[in-house]
């Protein structure tokens, strides 16, 4: 069984009918919803599900029917930028599943999207068909309300659908990316600037681990600061390198670590590696865990 | 979803038109088969499968239906020891499941193999009916051949069936356990009294770790030694302990550990939990893990 995980984000986190029945489009289609938020400020929900292609394809189409029917963005307010109703849609490769399989159903499911809804589509990540519309926050930049514009000039064309807004819908970022890990650790100071140099040091953007994006926050409740970080390829950078290169240059200010946390879902393979490595597992492979294994099989049911 | 780990151990390690009839019968009911190995030398083979409650128990009424159908204990020779066509049936929790689903499932399914067959069931381990039965080293003792005697003593009456072998069949172990993790540490010295002194310092039967078995071995062929283990509760013991432990059993003999190796299958939890030490996450939980969560929820199709 080729296994995707999916993370639809919608523009809509106010009304609790509408919600509840984008969940329910996805499970009725057979997926299974693993985690789902909203956020009345963003005006946002977040859905994570996983199927295989066939139930998961089935479940981005019951979805966007559910919230192009429901969600109008021309009524929208939200502190998070948008540009769609459905507003961005991607693919990620679990247990077996390779990322080219992902791009190829980001490809696909756009044509469909765009096809069905009149909507147009931006590919991004990497399903994007050029590379100055792999970063979401370039694709999106405009929003809802400059989109008419954005949308004819020439490098802004859809990759899909007409060069013009979906009325109330507006437009579909579809991509496929690996799985993203939000790993946070805490440092024991309430000094906020060794925080953001900690994670200037960590970060890509300025030199730092490949694939790493870090934030220093701090956390006023708790009176000790963050190194708030996406890892967006774990096997490229591991939790287990940023953990030791957050711990490293906290120590050359003389900061202990306090202790690191995880925001939602993690794969497995990312932390079990970690675990691999600090029993001396030079033989680990991800299919020696027994729910990667049963996971890559087919008929579970 | 009730998610159950079955590794039923059938005494046939030679004919391969039996043994695939059984993986067959397995994989029919719409079980998930995960692993099997076949040793003639012992003439006897391991199936390990999983799924919902439902599916596990419609395979292995099908699986001993085959068994019991094909072959014949009179006829049986090997090196392993057995009493029965189907030996051995562990029931294993995985995901969210309880050991006690699976004490449950094993006295259920006890009930209905010896009605259906007529044959005689012994309960072992977790779902054992008195502390003497628990080992199933105690339970197979006398093997096929002094079944019949065994049967007649009061210390040994079947737990479910007739106090007398099934003609063929003899009787059949149906028990409950936690996942096993065959976890060996392989030692930087070619000299054996240490490797068996280490597996003493650190088996419970000396004193050692609760839920660890320990053996000192040659690995001739590289001209190390090796401290093999069992981990029969992962959760009791865990990977690190047990590593950790063996590792400074070594240093007190001058002697580095080299690396560690699993033998088949771990579950996620085990590895991860050991990853989120290294990492200082005391929040770990082993439904974080995607693919553990994804398991514990109902339907993936």
């Amino acid at each position: 069984m080729s296994l995707i995980e999916c993370v639809p984000n919608v523009s809509e986190g106010r009304r609790p009918q509408v919600i509840r029945a984008c969940a329910d489009a996805i499970t009725a289609a057979g997926a299974t919803l693993l985690d789902q938020t909203s956020d009345p400020d963003h005006n946002r929900s977040v859905f994570t599900f996983a199927g295989s292609e066939g139930v998961v394809r089935a479940a981005v189409h019951a979805l966007v029917d559910v919230a192009l029917g429901t969600i109008d963005l021309r009524a929208h307010s939200g502190v998070h930028p948008r540009m769609g109703a459905v507003d961005v849609i991607p693919f990620v490769p679990l247990g077996g599943t390779s990322l080219d399989a992902c791009v190829r159903i980001a490809r696909e499911m756009g044509a469909e999207l765009a096809e069905r809804h009149d909507l147009p589509i931006f590919l991004y990540e990497a399903a994007a068909s050029a590379p100055h519309r792999r970063g979401l926050e370039h694709v999106r930049r405009g929003q809802f309300e400059g989109l008419a514009a954005k949308l004819l000039g020439p490098e802004w064309a859809p990759d899909f659908g007409p060069a013009a807004p979906h009325p109330s819908g507006g437009a579909t970022a579809v991509g496929a990316r690996h799985p993203l890990i939000a790993f946070n650790v805490n440092l024991a100071t309430d000094r906020l600037e060794v925080a953001k140099a900690v994670a200037a040091a960590v970060r890509e953007s300025s030199g730092g681990l490949p694939c790493v994006k870090a934030l220093g926050l701090p956390l006023a409740v708790r009176g000790v600061v963050q190194v708030s970080m996406n890892l967006t390829n774990f096997r490229t950078t591991s939790m287990e390198r940023a953990f030791v290169a957050v711990r490293d240059a906290a120590k050359g200010f003389g900061v202990e670590v306090l202790e690191s946390e995880v925001i939602g879902l993690v794969p497995a393979e990312a932390l079990a590696s970690a675990g691999a490595s600090a029993i001396r597992l030079p033989a680990f492979r991800p299919d020696m865990l027994l729910e990667v294994r049963l996971l890559s099989r087919p008929a579970i049911r």
